[in-house]
Parts: C-alpha cells; sequence; structure tokens
C-alpha cells in the first residue's frame, strides 16, 4: 500500500514509513538507528511522541480517491511511557475514536518487535479547511 | 554555560542547544530547518513534544557539581498545541512544580523569536536510580 | 463579584464557588468538606480535574455584557498532581492561553490555603454555537 | 461482586459502585442525576474525569485477599471527551497497561447504556508503601 500523504521534512528525517491506511486506522513503523536514543540509549520520548501524533493524526485523515489529500491540525496529545526501547522496529497504531464534521479524537499504541506494549497517547485533531469529514 | 547532560543521538538529529540551566529551570532553543516541518510546513508536532520532554526532563536534573550526571525517566506527557511555526528559532523553557525524591512534575512552554507561545505541556518523570533527589 | 454564567447541577453538588471572572482568568473556589476526600482521606483527583475544567473552560467565556451567557464544550483535559490536600478551601485558576474564534486552550492551577500548588493542567474548548469569538 | 476498597466520601457524594474488579481491570458504575449535569445539561467534564480516575487507579489494585487494601496515588491523568451523555447509566472500565513494582499505568474508557463510548484516558499511579506490587 502507498502512503496517501506527501512525505514532509520531518518524515525523511526521522525515518517511519506508513505500512498500512485504513478509513480509521493507520500503522506506520519506524526502524530504529542511533539517532532516536537518549542518553540512556532507550528511545527517545520525543520519538515515541512522534509517532503517536503521526499515527493518531493520519488515522483521521483517510481518502477514497488516493489524489485527494487531507490534513489536520493537532490540538493536543498526550503519551504515557510503559516499557523503554532501544532496537529492532517500533510499530505505531493509530485509531480514531470519535468525532464530528471538523475535528477527531483518537488513541494511538506503540509496539517493539515483541509486541511489547512501548507507549500509547491519545489526540484532538482539527480538520484542516477542504478536509472536513461528510458526516457528522 | 555548558550542557550538563551528555549529547544523545536524538538531540544531535533534532538538533537543539541547551541554552541555560538553573536548579529548576532549563531553557533549550532549536534552530528550524525544513526537516523539522510537517506537510503543511509547520514544525510538526512530534518536534515541539520533543523539546518539552526534554526541556521539562533536564528542568529536574540540575547537578551543583558539573561531573555529576543525572537522569530521569518521562512517564507521561502532554502537549497543547496553540499556534503554529515555521522558521526562526525556538525556545523551550522547562520548569519543576513539585515532586519529592523520586519523582517530579514539570511544565514547559515553547516559544518562537516573536515570544508568541507556540506550544505548553506538563509532564510527570522519575528519576533513576542514583539520581534522586535528597530533600523529600 | 457575580457568577456570568448560571449554576448546574454539578456545581451544586461540588460546592465551588466564582470569585472571579476576567477576560481571560477565571477564579473559583471550593470550600472542601469530607466529601471532595477519597480513601486516604486526600482531596480525591476527580474533583481537582473538575475544578481545572470548570476554571479552565469559564476562562474562555468571558462576556461583557452580563445577560448574555457563553457556552464551551471541553475536548480534552489533563491534570498533574504535585501536592495533597484535606483541607480548607482550594483555590483554581485558569487563563486562556491561545486560540480562534471558535477553539480555545487554556493551563490551570489549584492552591490550596497556604498557597501551596497542588495540581495543574491543560485543555481544548470547542465555543458552541453563538458563543464564538469575534477576533480570530 | 464486593467492592474491595472502603467506600470514601466523595463516592458517597457522586455515587458510582464497582460492578466488577478483576486482576488488571476494573468496571464501575455511575446511574446519572441532575446533579452529575453541567449548564448544558450534558454530564460534566469532571464527572467523566473522576470515574476515568478511579476505575483507572482501581484497576491496579487488585487483591487476591479481600481483607488487603491496596492503595495508590494519581501522578497524572488525561482525558478526552468524544460524545456528551445525559442520562442513564454510565460506565466506566480502567485497565493496567504496564509498570513496575511501585507505579503503573492504566487506560480507560466511559460508555454509555447503549455503548457509545463517552470519554476516554490514561493515567499514571505511585503505589503506596506497603501496596507495591510483588513482581517488577
Amino acid at each position: 500500500m502507498k502512503q496517501q500523504q506527501p512525505y514532509s521534512g520531518y518524515q525523511a528525517l526521522l525515518g517511519w514509513v506508513v505500512r498500512e491506511q485504513k478509513p480509521t486506522q493507520v500503522t506506520i513503523e519506524l526502524p530504529l538507528t542511533e539517532h532516536h536514543l537518549n542518553r540512556s540509549d532507550h528511545v527517545h520520548g520525543g520519538v515515541l511522541a512522534s509517532l503517536l501524533d503521526t499515527a493518531m493524526s493520519f488515522a483521521g485523515l483517510y481518502s477514497p480517491d488516493p489524489k485527494v489529500v487531507r490534513k489536520a491540525v493537532t490540538l493536543s496529545m498526550t503519551t504515557t511511557f510503559v516499557s523503554p526501547a532501544r532496537e529492532g522496529t517500533l510499530t505505531a497504531i493509530g485509531r480514531v475514536r470519535g468525532g464530528g464534521r471538523k475535528t477527531f479524537m483518537s488513541s494511538g499504541e506503540v509496539f517493539d518487535d515483541n509486541g511489547t506494549l512501548v507507549a500509547f497517547g491519545e489526540g484532538t485533531f482539527r480538520l484542516r479547511s477542504g478536509s472536513e469529514n461528510e458526516t457528522p
């Protein structure tokens, strides 16, 4: 499956890949390198927050027409850190949990190669003008 | 002032600099490049969360002896996004708001070059073994 | 100063009082009773979250005309708990930190009688139809 | 099933009931009255945060011996509001998602009578002295 969203400078910097994009759920993956680690050689909290923000946002931006690119602004997000990670590939799954024409709410989880929960979070998003949902 | 904490791979990747480190407050700066931007050419939410996590954590890790490096684990953090940014230098300030021997709580703010509030957040942190606070 | 907002059933149940309502800042107070305590005889986290939600929301609902009642919906909120409280009067202060015509973001703090920070939080709010801000 | 935790003043005030308490999951219910409503006659955000805080905390406090009461302190919590509710009975489910000997992290959801998701959240908790987990 191809990524519906165009690439951004930050995606290129961090290196995540969109693996699957369904109507209300998105899976992205990040192959870890030493550039994702903090001073304790664990994945930096900011990396995990970045993956969650991306997966939770993209989850609400599915478009049946791949030529139509939809965008949203993150209003707020949270991250709870459960287990440290340092190598392999991280998988982040974002799911839409509710919303209306102009806003949506998502939850997200990040897992390591063993399926261990590394972090989870939630976010609220506002759809940009032209990207609104049809059904409230 | 020199940075008390050793550099990490993620700091090298994102490019922030520790500007000031006081007993319960830390200021870091990030000169923005196109690699910090999302698909709408605004600073990615994950960059702002990364700056807040770092500033809020470092705020609780001051050491009067520069040879002593203290470390903490982020338990949870939040970010509220107020205003988009896309160029110049971001300044993130983290402040300790409370805590005890093994945990502390911080709040943080990110400003752009004009002093406009870009994002703010809060976090809870656990001090690593050997880095505990002396006074409860 | 009179409270601009009409009383609700939940305000009657918990017992807070609006002490001051300024254009972007609101102060409310709660005289503590045993009904606000948890099993450890400290103020329940839900009480603190309730005060923060109320103060942060009201902070964005000031009206120069006291006959005009404005309303908002909370999209998300967070609470960080700093210090336990159990008696006296709690004071919660909510401040608007940003926003536009239809949404606003606030931060809030709760203090005890000694001025000790008990909890702090942040929230995002959507103004109800008819309550929008004039200036984006 | 009987509630393992002793009743608190706040539980008596709000009126929730512990419906089920399993090793890492707790279900509580709240029959709604007008005292749980805000000025728009919807359930106040503070009520939903209170239910989530309680369910997420209790989820980590299971004891195989009903005579042993375990306690925790909430370090931080978040709530995302999805859908308004105003009548019937709310059901809040808290689940432990990770943790160690002294802390744990939970997520929680609140549903209305129709099974519609009303709110969800996450929290970090510190076990009180004497209530620590045996296995890290």
